[in-house]
């Protein structure tokens, strides 16, 4: 039986992908070797990191203002080397709270310097996106979840300042164009919409660095990363290939903009089956559902198991709710087909 | 034409390793699911996980007092992160400086509190490992570079302290048994003798904690990693994965004594080789030359290209020096067959 992956993260990529890792992990590039056991300075593998960073700026259009990193430390560690190395100790960052993840990036970069949340939507259990922001003038950056897989909440526009937005976009890069010029740095662990676990993606505004004196270990320096382009060190190489892999499937198939019409489709086959059931409901405001994780409740909190073993049935897996919030989460990255959210809406109907 | 694979890192790993990577690429498990697409909390993970920590216990015979982590960052992360989470601002650290690695841990150890370089090589251009070492009563551990994949040195014995070892392994973890009483933290990128890269382990008796009272991001502090299992965050499932396999194989081949035997008589193989002929030298003090990565000389330097021709036309592939030593290096880690290491020597006596 086909398998439906509705798992937040690590998820779902495309079956194309996965036959080519798998054939590299045997045979790379015919040269009689796996991708596994070849060094980081061979020609094969620089060629995969130029290659892998070259989509990254296709994709989203950056121009040389930008850095593009490979790192490791997943999207955690973003949240205190961003401060680390952008927030001076007596400057200030302003941040938004829409949950659990930008939680964590407020308590971390609170180490480095001041931090101040201007926003919070953790009055309704952060189901909505806050609007309307007053962004201190004195704040270095304002930092955003873009997408909040816990809570199921989404930036459809993102907030207009004067200051450079930090994003943490783990859960929803390369599934929309993205207007650059409004953004300082994007950050996003690969393991949703951009590559197996193992590798974090660090898009950077190099002008924003330099503003701050402090020691920094050299691992933690972006400066070091910039300066060796990802190859100070051994890089996690596999997770890089199959992340470039993922990334010329995104190509072949449109880019951003072809992901970002594929993507409100499914979503809304999804919510609108949501909305026409009286056994669900969406507990998330209208207009700032997430395209990539639908949370939904059951009318019948008694039926929550039911329904998941329901949809096991069906193939679909991985759709019981973060244990933080219960119900039911439906991930839906890129290379998720419109018809596995069709089975997942046929089980919601039978039900 | 098989290729034997004399790569210092990214290197080689068992073929049959290689070969289940690739399988769960497409099946994990029977689960109808890539590996590469199968939450962190799953239970077909967890079980990955468990068994991974449980193996490297038993390869090395750990109690209870060490803790066992599969981190991300590399080796160059535990320069610093050992030295953050052990050594207090106003406690000291030894360390013996036997080439460029364990030079970059000596720097980075610094920011945290005082460094004693207590012993160096760096007179004989590190090709040797200093003895007969004078460790200072208020040190609070001594650090060393167990083998030195540029320079081709090994500690073949342990410097007996009262003080805990902590020491870089990254290129000798697994290739022989270890007495873990007089280790306090052993740590090794996985990209040589253990996996592919992308994942780090951390071997660390967990007393040694708690010393320090800086304030430590919650990524960079051991104890967040001990208390979670190494699943704080999204491990790098993939390349621990096939650290595991890794791992089995190794046990399934007889566990690390079996290992020493099979390496020492690969370096015996071609250090014979190197000694007894008059087109290469090794310039490595005997007693110190590492069974992991030979580094050899040609007596006429300007064959050196010829050489690394007919060895790649023969199969053998990088055995090129490192740049800053130059001349030859051939890396002989556990999955390497004796076969491998007779073929390169076949090389040089036609040579």
């Amino acid at each position: 039986m086909k398998k439906h992956n509705f798992y937040a993260g690590p998820a779902i990529l495309p079956k194309s992908v996965m036959q080519e890792a798998a054939a590299a992990c045997v045979d790379f590039n015919g040269s009689g070797l796996s991708v596994l056991e070849i060094s980081h300075r061979s020609a094969d593998f620089g060629a995969v990191m130029e290659e892998a960073e070259a989509l990254v700026r296709e994709l989203l259009g950056l121009g040389d203002e930008f850095a593009v990193l490979f790192l490791t430390g997943g999207a955690s560690s973003q949240f205190f080397m961003s401060a680390m190395n952008l927030l001076a100790s007596d400057a200030k960052a302003a941040f938004v709270n829409t949950g659990r993840w930008s939680d964590k990036a407020i308590v971390e970069a609170g180490q480095f310097g001041t931090v101040e949340v201007i926003a919070s939507s953790e009055d309704k259990n952060y189901a909505y996106i806050p609007k309307d922001l007053a962004i201190p003038a004195d704040a270095t950056y304002l930092h955003i979840t873009s997408n909040n897989t816990v809570t199921g909440t989404q930036y459809h526009s993102f907030p207009v300042t004067g200051k450079p937005l930090v994003a943490d976009m783990s859960s929803d890069i390369f599934s929309r164009p993205l207007d650059m010029s409004r953004f300082g740095m994007i950050y996003a662990g690969a393991q949703k919409n951009l590559g197996p676990a193992g590798t974090t993606l660090v898009i950077l505004r190099k002008d924003l660095l330099g503003k701050t004196e402090r020691a920094i270990p050299t691992m933690l320096d972006y400066n070091t990363h910039i300066k060796k382009a990802s190859m100070f060190n051994t890089p996690p190489a596999f997770p890089i290939y199959v992340a470039m892999l993922n990334m010329r499937w995104i190509k072949a198939n449109g880019g951003v903009e072809a992901m970002a019409k594929r993507n409100a489709a499914k979503a809304a086959l999804l919510y609108d089956a949501i909305e026409a059931s009286p056994n669900f409901h969406c507990p998330i405001a209208k207009e700032d559902r997430s395209v990539m994780n639908a949370v939904f409740m059951p009318t019948d909190e008694s039926r929550t198991a039911e329904f998941i073993e329901k949809a096991a049935e069906a193939g679909c897996i991985g759709v019981k709710g973060h244990r933080s919030v219960g119900g039911f989460r439906a991930s839906m990255y890129n290379a998720m087909d419109i018809a596995s959210v069709q089975a997942l809406v046929d089980v919601m109907n039978a039900f």
